[in-house]
């Protein structure tokens, strides 16, 4: 195992170590393990916070800052963090507006956050979870029962993020983060494994000449393996996955402050249509460099282009990575005139800044 | 081999027509190839020109932009670009203040650019070049007489350009930059090689536990081969090298427009001393994620306060990379008023962006 790290049971720690002294905006807490925006909580203003296992960084402690998340909590490498972390993390980040939990949809991360924000309503506080699930490749997986969440969750905490600084109260705030989630698609591949610290050995194995086409961000298996293709008709696979996906009907759990339980209702995406126009991510899985991303792009924005999709905005770059994974993933978000004012908006944090 | 390519051929041009497409305030030009502003030139300032080898993304096409590059030359991956396409690049986006040319000292670019240097003086146009050449780890290498040019060509082309942003002349910009890379210093080292597209195979061959320390930003040699160590132990080394570093004399050839020839006089860097302000900039090779990079900044930081070294400003992240090699690099940078001020002003590129 080629990683630059000290100790195993130190990873963790020492990069978190390592982004407090880089980042003297940010106050990292070591014990429970959170990173949250110095100065918090902010008066009036809903605290946006989100976590989930370590090893996608920038994804969530990067995004930490003015515009966007309030706290982040990481847990170990791909691993859920716990109940205890997402409590304090709400404790010390939120202000009497309220606390949203933005999730990842994956089974540990789901009920860990669900557990939290009972602890956190306990409390006092008004909360709400959001749950991402925007990955088109597979339908229940072995992390999760649904869609994985991935890249849609970059736009997301963007968005809602600028919301909560402009003052929208806990409920636009949770009804803005469900329609940019129920608008987002994502799908990824992957050219190489990772290999978790404490593992030692790549998560899985692929052959010289193999490709995972629908991979998960903790290299959990996609849709199907295949030899090595052009990386055109690779992009094609996946952007004709993401436009081509129906209608998502997917059951949200929403927590019902009044009667303190937890309910359930239908929510569906729309397909994607001519004349919509999106938010384009083109994300590094970690290892790929981004001169290999903007020959992805160049066959999305074609494809968009043909299908009569509007790009209006882009990223292109990792922002939710999979350790040293070499592979891609693209992610479109539908996007109104709502949205792109909060995406426009300023934000300054270790990895996304612009206007400040 | 597996990249995200079509056609060995066709890799570079069709990375940068999903530039363009990502890109559309940049201009791209891909015969010959150029990335320039859009709407150059820009009446009244110095254009601001670099170039070199692709393959080390996103330097130097992704700094394009407002209060950074003028333009930009890629090469064929990891091999320098060719007079006209500086040529060209200069007439594009010189107005009356003229060009300054930022060379990386690989003896292929120094040539070239001072071939260009001369037809862009037959135009008419007020032109100089300014060297980088800031690597520690060796002096003459496979690619180069002197030291070689890396990481602190992104301080110097953000502070440079948003120099000329502000209207400094050609010869302030020129005081600039030469003061910007007679401060800085820098060291790299690989966990990995890197495979260019036209060889299909890897530069160089590491064993599973071997690390090469002092790496160059193709591949090429360093100082020497080793086991591989925990990253405070590499961080240290090369943080150390950097910091010891004593006084570095260099014969600086610059063009004497009065009489159309290259003169040459002796600069000297002075080595960091107690009570220093850096930015620094801990940078990817490319294939490493930015968790492991935080562990390099962490041991980094504590030994530049040790030495009474204060970090003003950093970067953590891919900026001047060496295709998908997994490794990183160091950057310090002495600063001042002048330097910090124009640090600070704001950057609109794909790579860099505040302020805007």
């Amino acid at each position: 195992m080629k990683k630059l790290i000290n100790a195993v049971e130190n990873v963790l720690i020492e990069q978190l170590q390592g982004m407090a002294a880089a980042h003297p905006e940010l106050t990292v807490n070591l014990d429970p393990r959170y990173i949250v925006r110095a100065g918090a909580p902010f008066a009036g203003k809903v605290a946006i916070i989100s976590g989930g296992g370590s090893g996608h960084e920038p994804l969530h402690g990067g995004f930490v800052g003015h515009g966007m998340l309030t706290a982040a909590c990481p847990g170990e490498v791909f691993t859920s963090p716990t109940p205890d972390q997402m409590y304090e993390a709400a404790k010390a980040a939120a202000s009497d507006a309220g606390v949203v939990f933005i999730v990842k949809n994956y089974t540990g991360d789901v009920l860990n956050f669900e557990t939290a924000a009972e602890m956190v309503h306990g409390e006092g506080f008004k909360v709400q979870n959001v749950i991402v699930d925007d990955d088109v490749a597979v339908k229940d997986s072995l992390y999760t029962a649904g869609r994985r969440g991935v890249g849609t969750t970059v736009i997301l905490e963007k968005v809602v993020g600028a919301a909560a600084e402009a003052g929208y109260d806990l409920d636009a705030c949770v009804e803005l983060a469900r329609k940019v989630n129920s608008y987002g698609r994502s799908m990824g591949m992957a050219l190489t494994s990772c290999t978790v610290p404490a593992a030692g050995k790549p998560t899985f194995v692929l052959g010289e000449d193999e490709t995972e086409i629908g991979v998960g961000i903790h290299g959990e298996p996609g849709q199907y393996r295949e030899k090595l293709r052009r990386v055109d008709a690779i992009t094609e696979t996946l952007t004709h996955e993401i436009l081509n996906d129906g209608p998502y009907k997917r059951t949200l759990r929403e927590w019902d402050r009044e009667n303190a339980t937890w309910i359930e209702r239908d929510m569906t995406d729309e397909p994607f249509k001519s004349g919509d126009a999106v938010i384009a991510l083109v994300n590094s899985m970690g290892g790929t460099p981004v001169s290999e991303l903007y020959a992805v792009y160049r066959k999305m924005a074609q494809i968009c282009e043909a299908r009569g999709i509007s790009i209006a905005r882009k990223l292109v770059g990792p922002y939710i990575t999979s350790l040293e994974m070499q592979g891609f993933s693209i992610t479109l978000v539908k996007t109104d005139d709502e949205i792109l004012k909060f995406w426009d908006a300023p934000v300054l944090t270790p990895a996304l800044r612009w206007g400040m």
